[in-house]
């Protein structure tokens, strides 16, 4: 069985985007990836929310890397969509994504992001997208 | 009629995720928004291209910005769909973002997502969601 | 309490194209809404799994039902996002909705769908949409 | 040259369930589909519009056409969204698709969903999804 953990961490390290953001990975297992982010006071939006795109992005990763886990390690995301649910507040961000379904060359996952504000959890937003493994 | 451009620029400025990117308004008019962004080595994923998420992010605010222009100030994107065509590469990104309807309470806008390297456009991702207002 | 069941029954009725189909409601409570639909030759397509659209419908429909059991009666679907996840075959089709969310004036839910032959259930597509309180 | 409007007449005639609501090609070249339906009573729903999922499964069988028609004619649809803009009365459906990408493998199309009464047009939904040549 693959060291997933390692191999994810290794990603996770080349993309200069999520280090920036500072995006962490969690969990990376068979069908499942959990990635966090500490908020940031630069991921607000005008509302005193964090960003809707701070959101997206973390979803899109995440089911990039459930979805990985699944098809391997070359993988993007084709497309996906996300359905905010309540403002995110609070210190972290915690995205879980699921693979649905695996079909050799594309793993449909779904995503459900959380908000963790003084150690409540409040699920903002849901995606569902498909993975595509690169030729 | 609106002086839209202040406005949109205001609201821009107030968005501490979109002054850390570097986002522009380029042009808002009724039913219209375009945003652009140059583009940063931290933008980028692990392939080279620009990562999903700030394409992604782009999309979400310029549909915001063209369902705002019809539907008033305080609106949110309530959600949207991204289909990634091609990788992002160049210098620069610009988000044009048409509201295709408009019902009061909510807007349905779409979005074309261009990358331009050495002066050549190259259409990266169509996006298309639903703005709502607040109440 | 309302009597979901009923209540639903009757504007399942008065939809001519769920009568035209044959569909049935299997289930309804707060959040949660079972539709079911025999599979007749005519739902089918050129390669002899049942039509997408026969599908789309269904997931349409369900997630309705849910949303309405949150938000009141008078309910539409705004927006929709489906993802086949394989060939639709069999006699039976199944599509269980789940209101994800209820915000007063709009409803999140999501929508498994299943085709069941030979008495085996297998997981055929998941939708995922926006139901919308009429004013 | 393919003769695109024989080879899509072909297959909408191996479709039982187009064949069962009564669709029309009306318009097949490469990157362009335009399917019609006469709307029966059948079609509605509980308030006399024509049902959500009839429009679905046009848009869907639209882009199916139009994705076909670029990648060739062992394809499905792989995902899809729909937002509904306006409720569908009238006498006629027509649903124009367009392929807005092409890689070998995957198109994605757009789609826009009128309604015709009385000779007047109006758009009532708007699609976005994934075309996918089978194997």
């Amino acid at each position: 069985m693959p060291d997933f953990m390692s191999i994810g961490r290794a990603i996770l390290a080349k993309q200069p985007f999520s280090q920036f953001l500072g995006t962490e990975l969690v969990e990376l297992a068979s069908g499942r990836a959990v990635l966090a982010l500490d908020v940031k006071p630069e991921f607000l939006q005008q509302n005193g929310f964090v960003h809707g795109g701070v959101l997206s992005y973390l979803i899109d990763n995440a089911i990039t890397f459930a979805g990985g886990s699944v098809l391997g390690e070359k993988v993007v995301t084709a497309e996906y969509k996300v359905n905010y649910i309540s403002p995110a507040r609070g210190e972290r961000l915690e995205a879980v994504a699921v693979a649905e379904s695996s079909g050799g060359r594309f793993s449909v996952c779904s995503c459900e992001l959380f908000s963790v504000a003084a150690g409540k959890k409040t699920r903002c937003a849901l995606g569902q997208g498909t993975i595509a493994l690169l030729k």
